[in-house]
């Protein structure tokens, strides 16, 4: 039986698992592809990608020392989480089985897919998700930004204190908060079209332009649009990758896993980190930290003085 | 009237103050002296620092940004900090007063003097505070650690899986568990030395030796001993730097300011990070991390839907 099986190896998963090396946690890191959501980030044409490169930096070296104390990996997909009482029975779809008396879930989330043509080929290349995480690289620029709740609105607010332009798509059928919207019309860099579908995404090595299309119910006709930007993100709420341990833990509205200020779930011997947790931000930096906090906080539980 | 006051430039407060800039946030930066107790931190001889230098590398990087933002700096200590209801009014030494709606404070803890000659000679050169930062880099080390209290047991305790030998001194009238020391005394590695005055450090370069006397209370007599190591700490509660704050927030044992997931202490416009924060671990990284998600939590009160 291992000490901490740490699930997911984004930043959260990396620091968590590096810092338990260090406190001398007998530890395993089991995930489907090491790196997690940082091996999806957004690169734009002639953009200065400096600071979001320092935090991608520092993951890379902790990715490193993994990677070196490869017998700590466990590489392959978690399919059941099963609580035996003063330990848990993890089983990986290959058949594999560990066990561990604490985890950490640095799981994250997941993007919501757009379905439509040129979203694959063009996703990190100037079309991405989470516009806040690159906001302060969009100065002068010309965004566009897709969804169909608050979190396209709060994105297109806050970029369009950097940048020229916004350009923010509600597509149909979206749930949002007319307050929210009232922010948005007030800043006049911001363009709203309501109501419309997207298409397809098109470029060359860049994507460089989004197809939108409404319906008008009254002629029964399509109006079609096609808008050009520098940097496109699509804002749907992202899901917490939290489904395995819906049994064992407090989940909130979106499915992150609730956890206090030591990265503590409802469950006393699950803790989480990262973007699958309630305190999440979608930052590196944040997910850096919590994941450290988290190992500590386990290290502190294994040599607590009164363990009855 | 600013948006919000940092007080403090430690890594919390240098991660708050860049990421209140990247947000739009109208920001000022208070502090004595820029860069926090990472300025003092140590160095070994013959040791590999370089998982210590990359978080410290990280922390220039945010360092030379506000730098290069010097109108946001406002160097000077600060000395009285009033709520006016729906601000603060922060007055500094030399006079100088600003004004600011909320306030995120990063002002760490300062350690305890030893008060014993070579104190401040040989601190940072194989002498320092916080053993548990330092724990990885002393594998096969032999380490002294000084302390009153469990602080120092549990310091030992850790780095003992790590160092060749722990010379644990405990100073009279330490007040500490017997549970933490009957775990020091099961580690082998562990010699504790009980009752001890200090009486210097010396060294060439590098802190070599601590001299520490006891007085035998029959004879009269003192034994003085010498100890050598690579590596000395002195483990003595550090105090947190938050007793401007006293009247406006709420603060635990050890005098840190109590907040919750978001950084939020009980003062509904001041936030706390870094080690003067309940949710301090003497990690830089943590540190980060938690600077960053106090400035975001900022932000949002700022951008706040329903400002009523």
């Amino acid at each position: 039986m291992f000490d901490c099986a740490i699930i997911g190896s984004g930043p959260a998963g990396l620091a968590a698992t590096v810092f338990a090396i260090r406190k001398g946690i007998d530890v395993r890191l089991v995930t489907g592809k090491l790196g997690g959501k940082t091996s999806l980030s957004v690169n734009f044409p002639d953009m200065d990608d400096y600071v979001v490169l320092k935090a991608k930096e520092q993951v890379q070296v902790y990715r490193a020392q993994v990677e070196y104390l490869s017998h700590i990996l466990r590489e392959g997909y978690l399919e059941r989480i099963e609580d035996r009482g003063n330990s848990f029975l993890l089983t990986l779809r290959n058949g594999d089985q560990l066990e561990s008396r604490y985890l950490i879930a640095t799981t994250g989330t997941r993007a919501s897919a757009l379905d439509i043509p040129g979203e694959s080929q063009f996703f990190g290349k100037a079309l991405g998700s989470s516009a806040i995480s690159y906001s302060h690289m969009l100065r002068d620029r010309n965004v566009c930004i897709v969804g169909n709740s608050d979190r396209a609105i709060d994105a297109a607010v806050e970029c369009s204190s950097q940048a020229a332009r916004v350009c923010l798509v509600l597509e149909p059928h979206a749930s949002y908060s007319h307050t929210a919207l009232a922010l948005a019309n007030e800043r006049e860099e911001i363009t709203t079209l309501n109501g419309y579908s997207l298409v397809s995404i098109d470029g060359d090595e860049w994507a460089r332009s989004l197809t939108i299309r409404r319906g008008d119910a009254t002629t029964g006709s399509n109006r079609e649009k096609t808008l050009e930007a520098e940097a496109f993100f699509i804002e749907r709420e992202p899901r917490p990758n939290s489904d395995l341990l819906a049994e064992l833990v407090r989940r909130d509205d979106r499915g992150a896993i609730i956890v206090d200020t030591q990265g503590r779930s409802s469950h006393p011997r699950i803790f989480a980190a990262g973007d699958v947790a309630s305190t999440g931000m979608e930052q590196i930096l944040i997910a850096l930290g919590d994941g450290t906090r988290a190992a500590l906080s386990v290290y502190r539980e294994l040599t607590r003085r009164d363990p009855n």
